[in-house]
């Protein structure tokens, strides 16, 4: 990285709130003077760790803290790692959010889930437009994506131009819409691009990313070679353009087509009401009717593809969906892959529909909708950025795509592996780290926003871990035992048959109580550590766990 | 599957207790009228919600209640999957171990570590031996594995020849040793062969694994073009073969090598006592000895190629190895799959070993120890089975060795896919189901066997889940109130920050509390009932979430 050389106010700041070092929480303030643009505002899923955690939210403390300066949120496109921390931040940075049309559906069923619809300004934009966002001017260019109408954006500022891709791949023959503009890529690239912020998420996989259109033919084979079975497709909710291309290849076969679980059946309605996909007449039937038809002419697309426990495909796997039993006979087509992590749920899934005696297809029915290294490669090509910052991904795909920046001749000074609240102070003369921003993950677990910290999530690992010991005494004015010491467990032993061992850890702590009483002791703090230091050991010794210890007096008036 | 035709005493009991629906816990009882062999004891490891359980072992009721027929534990290869229950399972069933040698020296670390030692008869079979074991005889025949000495079994009973390929590959060119026995298994299936149970980890998968040696190769490259940087490779600890080929490139290249980790120098010294592994003298150095050479003259084989977090790979990785750091310029390379299960945990250690400069080489660095599709059907051919039955794996695993052996020509009513606790009987005129007897796993926390079941694990999942709240009070005889009631909580919610909410929990509940004593209510298990219910109320509708209450009444004499 180059040195601090010459920070002026006439610098552009980039800074990025989340999405560095992990796939989740993308959010970057692009600040110049007295203006900030906000681009995404995305949630991470919860690490195995984090107990209880329903989903984790971006710190904007510094958005906060620069309120009047922030203009607006500008979103590339509508999974939830780049809108999903909406609701929650909206509430503390309420400005407005500019989106392209699929996109800003996707946001209004979310905020109208939240009551939040009529307080957030919302301006859809189209491809090739440009807004006004104080110092910024900010042009929304198609790419394209797992979802439709997905945005790069061309961020203008007084110091230079940004290119950042949002996610994005290039299909030269996409389902929905034109492919990626990659003239206007081209044609910034020649007006002179400052900063490129490209998606990293496939930069270790060599090659191209095929088209979402050579499913069809896939899908078509498969209908083809199951003319007699049910056919069930799993996939991720938001993909419209599967959805489109499956039902393609019912309507071509005769089929039904049931569309089923929460959030699929909601994007599906937005994106026909935006008419972003064309279902023929009489082909999309409720799934009441089902029942109506033969197995062989019907289809159900389903979430469930990564294993989720109360997706609507593991509970026909295991027998609890209402309305679908798995039959011998089935077929089912996992249309995805397994996200990292959920590999064993996927599997589990798997096993129950296979006991269940369905042919299961898991193979070569998905393609990814990140672009592979000679995408990112060409879109290098295309901007000849002066820098680079890799974005979307965990530190080594941000390297690997930084490995790229390097093969097509960009000096490794001007590649930016940056974390999470990095400033990046930038104009044309120069580059350079100059500061950090307070950043990380807040915690929504029900309805708090940030009242499960560090503390209540250790105190949950170590209950999850061994278990709790509940020691209470009670204790009147003259300091003397008049109740207890009894001991409640849960989650450490099964105590009808550990009975002794309770019994013994009891007289322990009992004798331990009188000595500190005999000797006049009635500092409560040092009565709590002689009885948690006491049976903590007593424990460790007998069994080899170390379960929390939580001693409880009470005052007896 | 066959109707049970003419079930006599004479014929053959096939139990597998364990190791079917997952990987691990292999165990398989074989009867034959007064005789039982049991073929491996191996544990699992626990599942992601089983909350502080260090392992799993197979329910063993059936072999106690049949004590006085078990002969032996006869054992196919040292993994912990097939031999990790048995210092547990010979505390009850104490009967002597047969094993190969390898196996064997690591059967006795084992026992040594648990004080069994010298309860525990045990014989070192070889390769072509054959040992009599009541009814039974049983032949140990060479195959090839991810660990050296691998066995499969010939299992003759008066019924007939069953043959159990153990984990197996086909390995024309082993690293050590001699090649998988194939004319052994011919010269069975001329002679008749009743049963094959064969190994169906990797039954989905086509073709043939590659030669272990292959990697030798692959090591000799790596090391060439790193003869500037420090290189660190990361396998499995019992991978002897493995560890003999990068020893090998490190003596071609003048490199010493460090074997770091606490199983994997364990095994290795066994290895080296057993001759299954020539290190060549001045090569193996200690770790204490590293600084005293060149970066680039040295060689680290290392355990945690699977992320596990107290492994010393992820130790360098997180920079709290006391003796290793990791430098730029060092590098890296896995020579290892992921476990399903375990992507995550490796992408971590990846990310950290990045991020501290270290180059990370990923691919191409591994070939499995189990057979492929073609390899199944080598050995399906070679012994021409009349029975069949997939062992090894998940239940899809199972199906489609079964697709394999129906593609043979087995006829479908003679394969069975079984579950752990299935009694299959058979003898040359045909084979049923015709009971089941109890299995399940028996989990091991601490010292504990068996003492945290169901009711602890769901005690635990709900702790770590919303934490826990207790509610303590005190009563007198006159069943007045005279302490608390009193709110303490862990895992639940950030208490400094949530006074009011806790205050006014106190305060509700305390009302209630008053009515029931006003009313002369005086059963405590109602007093608790009514505070479960009252504060689960309150807390779902203030937070959305479900902690555990626990009421403790203390009786105040």
């Amino acid at each position: 990285m180059r040195k601090k050389e010459n920070i002026s106010a006439s610098k552009l700041k980039i800074i990025p709130l989340g999405g560095l070092e992990q796939i989740g929480m993308n959010m970057t303030a692009f600040e110049y003077e007295d203006s900030i643009v906000v681009v995404d505002c995305g949630l991470s899923f919860p690490a195995e760790d984090m107990f209880g955690i329903d989903l984790v939210i971006p710190d904007v403390t510094y958005l906060k803290d620069n309120l009047k300066k922030v203009k607006a949120f500008v979103i590339t496109h509508g999974h939830e790692d780049h809108i999903g921390a909406l609701p929650y931040i909206l509430k503390e940075v309420n400005v407005p959010v500019y989106a392209t049309r699929l996109t800003m559906g996707i946001i209004e069923n979310k905020l109208k889930e939240h009551g939040l619809l009529e307080h957030t300004k919302r301006k859809v934009v189209r491809f090739g437009q440009a807004v006004n966002l104080g110092q910024f001017r900010i042009e929304f260019i198609k790419t394209n994506h797992s979802i439709v109408d997905a945005a790069a954006l061309a961020i203008y500022s007084p110091a230079g131009i940004v290119v950042h891709t949002g996610d994005f791949k290039v299909d030269y023959t996409p389902v929905f819409g034109d492919a990626i503009d990659l003239q206007r890529f081209a044609e910034l690239g020649k007006k002179g691009v400052l900063a490129l912020m490209c998606d990293s998420t496939n930069a270790e996989r060599p090659g191209f990313t095929p088209s979402e259109r050579t499913l069809g033919k896939t899908f078509n084979n498969l209908f083809a070679e199951h003319q007699n079975n049910r056919i069930i497709i799993a996939t991720f909710a938001s993909n419209v353009d599967r959805v489109q291309q499956i039902i393609n290849s019912a309507y071509k076969y005769g089929r039904k087509v049931v569309v089923e679980g929460r959030s699929m059946v909601s994007i599906i309605e937005t994106a026909q009401n935006l008419e972003c996909i064309a279902i023929p007449d009489n082909t999309l039937i409720d799934i009441e009717n089902l029942k109506d038809y033969p197995d062989e002419k019907t289809v159900i697309i389903t979430t469930g593809s990564q294993g989720e426990s109360m997706a609507a495909l593991s509970r026909m796997a295991n027998g609890t969906h209402r309305k679908v039993s798995i039959r011998p006979g089935d077929t089912i087509i996992f249309s995805s892959n397994p996200i990292p992590g959920n590999e064993k749920a996927v599997s589990k899934v798997i096993n129950e529909l296979s006991m269940k005696g369905a042919k299961v297809i898991f193979q070569d029915t998905h393609v990814s909708g990140h672009a592979c290294q000679e995408e990112i490669k060409l879109i290098y090509t295309l901007t000849q950025p002066k820098f680079t910052i890799p974005v979307h991904g965990e530190y080594k795909h941000l390297l690997a795509q930084a490995h790229i920046a390097e093969e097509l001749g960009i000096e490794k000074e001007n590649i930016f592996l940056l974390s999470s609240g990095d400033v990046l102070e930038l104009d044309d003369a120069g580059a350079a780290v100059t500061g950090k921003v307070p950043v990380g993950g807040i915690l929504v677990d029900g309805l708090g926003v940030g009242d499960v910290g560090n503390v209540v999530l250790r105190d949950r690992q170590k209950l999850a871990e061994d278990g709790i010991l509940i020691v209470v005494m009670g204790l009147d004015q003259a300091n003397q035992l008049v109740s207890g010491p009894d001991i409640v467990s849960r989650g450490f032993i099964y105590v009808k048959e550990a009975d002794e061992l309770i019994e013994e850890a009891r007289s322990l702590i009992e004798d331990k109580l009188f000595q500190l009483l005999d000797r006049q002791v009635s500092d409560w703090g040092r009565i709590k550590a002689v009885t948690k230091d006491t049976l903590g050991e007593f424990f460790w010794r007998k069994t080899k766990r170390k379960p929390m210890i939580l001693p409880i007096i009470m005052e007896v008036s």
